[in-house]
């Protein structure tokens, strides 16, 4: 039920969606404002569940450290970080009405128009999403019948496959060779210039101190790095983790909870070693097969997938190393879990330009969703950027320090001064030149300690001025045996990062459908494990005599730890249950004058509209293992026998 | 072991909870930013565990509708709230260094550095605390010993009771009138300004849309009234709730996680009929006992409080109506499900200048800590206010609309006027005074239909201008009956609003202890329900055979839900409990070598630190009922035989 729907309708998932407060526009009643959303009881509740299956599959399965960090955070450290000067976005005006776009969304979308239009004037059939969505029109630009010579429609292809490639200018030059104009009005366009995504704000009363909202949980993160390895007792790999509110500003929020300025992550921090990027777990992964779109892929201009083993990716280096594999195979299995329809996910590499400053590898888990592919979880190899960076400008050393099994023995060039002569000889320059000596490498060194044992003396460059180093200077200029027991280096980072608002509303397309019925019968086939309510309890109508009963049944759901609803309102039971349809309640029992007597209750499956009527106790039983996921819904009506009522019309 | 301590010592808990992570302030790397603090991994599960309490205790048992909403304000939303122009405190400048102060905590300050200084001169004993926190100390005006007049010591305290009574030119008054200068420097003082303290910056990239981050989840639930009234099928009363981060830009925070510029609410809005304000539930609650502090105490400048039942005081309107009673008793009883002594809470009622610009009425919780009473949830009476803004700003009713039981029939004077001779007569005027006829209250109408009917005409006023209404004018001006159905009305509402990060901070206080056998052995005294992990797993050594028993009680914990954690450190067993005292892990797991030979496990207590030793499956059995607060400590030690080990020397 959960497969692509052959006609899938955006419009009416976005009425249900709304109708039930799933989510809503944020600040609607003041004309709203662009990418922020609030969720409703039923939306938050679906939140809620999600984030904690994630919290077991992750952080308690793999025993990571989690911890909640500020969001407000000082100007210095974004600046460290490489937020301040990149992490930003090109935009370009309408030189005439002073509107504003995003520069690689405009291409995109007058791109799209003209291959529409061309397809119309070749009368081919023009992609469906276009005509439905009444909102995305509005914003595209205006599709005309215009045919394009057939290497033009290659070119532009070409283009669109790595929309996300390109650096500003050269999307003002794309924009100057394909004569880009502002939509709407057709002026011309500004160069793209750079604008940064952080909400930017004041710390504290003097107006001295500079903060952003963070637009990443990973900072407070790294910044903990020292106090978390230390509760880790100092071992090694281990991984931190944060679900928590980040903030993008973005140029052009669009697509719903696709892309919006303030969002929920779901971010780990992976530790490991650089020299030892292999995974202890990975041979239980190895055989899980993907559908991967490497880079090299992309920049041939092509989209066409690769279904593959990790192992089989990892062998031949499609993905990097072992860890990096093993965490897309826990995302997929992650999502797979939530509902996600696992045919409808790929990971895709990036591509060298559109990586983050931060990255040297990232895949990206893209779910298929009506508005195309969208990315809603990114796995990054971070390197050692981050820790590097912040070790740098503060100072302090963040690193691993491992005791080495055997002490490790090298044989190296030591070049010892003579302080007494070297002071007087070089006075106020003698310190400069004594830093540079000691931090010469190993082959410099060999190669002054030629001229030094041949010519007795050698020159050095220190500051633009040349300085002779006689043999008087120096009072051992030999190979010395050193030994060292401790190891120390910084841990690269592996972070797999979760966007749930955009997984939220994927799950919410994956399981949605309509009775054939009639299209006004919408469905939400939430697993039971991630659906906002378990069960809903219906008396037959507002009789008395039900509400023991009921108070019974709801008591006992409770101490079996699932969610229920009493709906007593007068509508037909028919019409409660396709109330309940929409907010995705996988079990519906309804209590009727049968059950004042003999203390059976009817359980009705919401996808195959099925039933059984068995004890309360039987009945209880039985949905708490379904929401479990213990048993299935297959297995009981397999079991039971099924029931068929005279009173429920649906 | 929760009670008061005698000595109590706050450096050693926070070096505690510094060393084991439960909280750190943010950005230490980089110097630290006041106000601003990380939770690590036991403060992070802490504060999981309290909030899954809290959505039990109040969303789950009163069917609570949870919302989610955007942190990201528009600056128009917070206008009209009043928060733009009210939601602020009086800060004042040192006129030399620029130093700047709350004016408030300043002249606070100041005034206690006298008293103790007092008290010096006449060999009186200082409050202790001042000694003992080095921190607060250099922030604390300096201390000298001056004798005062009785008479000002008399004032001093008055005004020290009302501290939080005064606006920004009455604190100017008393730093004029009691010559209070600059702690430090002795410069000064400028006179008090007010300081808004939310965080702004800028939506979208035009720089034309002003925005704040939210002070209070609050207004997020107000703008959704509406879609939440309707998707609780129009039922009144009802109640929606948020767990969500806000933001206040503190003048001077201090006091660690008391005063912080970022923190975690959990905010309830319950919606009532402003004509009937009792609680269904009251009943349950009447003979719950309080200690409370009515503002009337406080403005006679007294402390003392009044022990009483919840029934009493809403019966002698000391607490205002019974759904704000209600309230109280909940926020009690959470409080001390989670661990705070209820022997030091008190309910603070709020004088009307420190009452917030929305509210009528306000209680603290207020929770008694080594810096004194501090207030952790308020509940207040927000009447109409919010509602009523938000609509009259944007034009939306904001109202209930209920089916009256009997329809309402009033005999009303209605006056109809005759289109065709009052257009002409009255030509451009004819609108405005067609619309002021329309709105005149019925005492209005009953004179003006005295001069009709006696004199044939009367007069009215209409934008400064006298306009004769005469006979002809009108059609008809005769009592009619008008039978209405619906009542509408705007709902009241009654607000708990919980900081979870003081109440976190006073729990901590409130179960820290150390064991007599030395001050470095600190114990936190978490309830198992809410402590960070629930049970400790000690092989005696790092010997292989420990493994495979380990791993088998490990998973079976995991199965039984309850969160361990494995150490098989080298160190001691007696320092791995003792690690885990301060992390307040209520259990502890040892496998030693008659383990591996009968199954059996030994189960230590860690504020008794008695033992039994049972089957694995007894002992999973027993340390789930006892974190699920079916069973207690008591109950199994009284159960089972003590188990003496030589093994474990602590």
């Amino acid at each position: 039920m959960s497969a692509i729907e052959p006609a899938f309708n955006r419009p009416a998932l976005e009425q249900l969606l709304g109708k039930r407060f799933f989510y809503a526009p944020a600040f609607s009643l003041y004309g709203g404002v662009a990418g922020l959303y609030d969720y409703g009881p039923p939306g938050c509740a679906l939140q809620a569940n999600v984030l904690d299956i994630w919290r077991k599959h992750f952080v308690l399965e793999e025993d990571m450290l989690e911890v909640d960090c500020s969001i407000m955070t000082p100007s210095e450290v974004l600046k460290t970080s490489g937020h301040v000067d990149r992490f930003s976005d090109w935009m370009c005006k309408d030189l005439k009405t002073g509107e504003i776009f995003r520069a690689d969304h405009l291409v995109e979308n007058v791109l799209e128009a003209r291959l529409d239009g061309d397809k119309l004037a070749r009368n081919a059939p023009v992609d469906v999403k276009a005509d439905k969505d009444e909102k995305k029109k509005k914003k595209a630009a205006k599709v005309t019948a215009v045919r394009l010579e057939d290497s033009v429609v290659q070119t532009y292809k070409e283009i669109l496959a790595q929309i996300d490639n390109y650096s500003g200018p050269e999307l003002g030059e794309l924009m100057r060779t394909h004569q880009i104009k502002s939509p709407e009005t057709g002026n011309d366009i500004s160069e793209p210039v750079v604008f940064n995504l952080m909400f930017a704000s004041s710390i504290g009363p003097t107006g001295h101190l500079p903060g952003f909202l963070r637009p990443e949980t990973a900072q407070g993160q790294f910044l903990n790095f020292k106090r978390l390895l230390e509760f880790n007792n100092d071992r090694m790999p281990f991984a931190s983790a944060q679900i928590g509110r980040s903030f993008r500003n973005e140029i052009s929020p669009r697509e719903g909870l696709l892309r919006v300025r303030e969002f929920t992550m779901a971010e780990i921090e992976h530790y490991v070693d650089p020299a030892k990027k292999d995974h202890p777990r990975f041979s239980e992964v190895a055989n899980y097969k993907l559908n991967i779109l490497p880079a090299s892929v992309q920049l041939s201009g092509k989209t066409d997938l690769l279904n593959i083993t990790v192992g089989e990716a990892v062998e031949k280096k499609i993905i990097d190393n072992q860890t990096l594999g093993y965490f897309l195979v826990r995302i997929h299995m992650f999502l797979t879990k939530i509902g996600i329809n696992p045919d409808r996910v790929r990971f895709r590499q990036h591509m060298a330009n559109e990586m983050a400053h931060y990255a040297c590898d990232c895949w990206d888990a893209e779910i298929h969703t009506s508005y195309g592919w969208k990315e809603c979880v990114g796995c990054a190899d971070r390197s050692a950027y981050d820790l590097t960076v912040h070790s740098n400008k503060t100072g302090e050393k963040l690193v691993v320090r491992e005791r080495l099994p055997e002490p490790l023995v090298e044989e190296k060039l030591q070049l010892e001064i003579n302080k007494k002569v070297f002071g007087p000889r070089f006075k106020k320059d003698a310190k400069a030149v004594e830093e540079h000596l000691a931090a010469l490498d190993e082959t410099t060194l060999e190669g002054l300690k030629k001229s030094h044992d041949e010519a007795g003396t050698f020159a050095i460059n220190v500051n633009g001025s040349s300085f002779d180093i006689t043999k008087d200077l120096i009072t051992s200029f030999e190979k010395v045996s050193i030994t060292t027991h401790i190891r120390e280096y910084t841990p690269n980072v592996i972070e797999p990062s979760f966007g749930i608002g955009r997984i939220l509303y994927c799950l919410m397309e994956h399981v949605y459908w309509t009775r054939p019925e009639g299209e006004a019968r919408g469905v939400l086939s939430f697993p039971p494990v991630v659906a906002p309510i378990k069960c809903l309890l219906v008396p037959l109508s507002t009789n008395e005599v039900f509400v023991p009963i009921l108070n019974k049944v709801s008591a006992q759901l409770r101490r079996s730890g699932v969610s229920s609803k009493v709906d007593d309102s007068g509508a037909s039971i028919g019409r409660r249950y396709a109330r309940n349809d929409e907010l995705g309640t996988p079990f519906g029992i309804t209590v009727d004058f049968q059950s004042a007597q003999d203390d059976t209750i009817t359980l009705r499956e919401r996808d195959s509209t099925k039933q059984i009527r068995e004890k309360i106790e039987v009945v209880v039983e039985l949905v708490k293992e379904m929401c479990e996921g213990k048993t299935t819904w297959e297995q009981v009506s397999a079991k039971y026998p099924a029931f068929v009522s005279q009173e429920v019309a649906e």
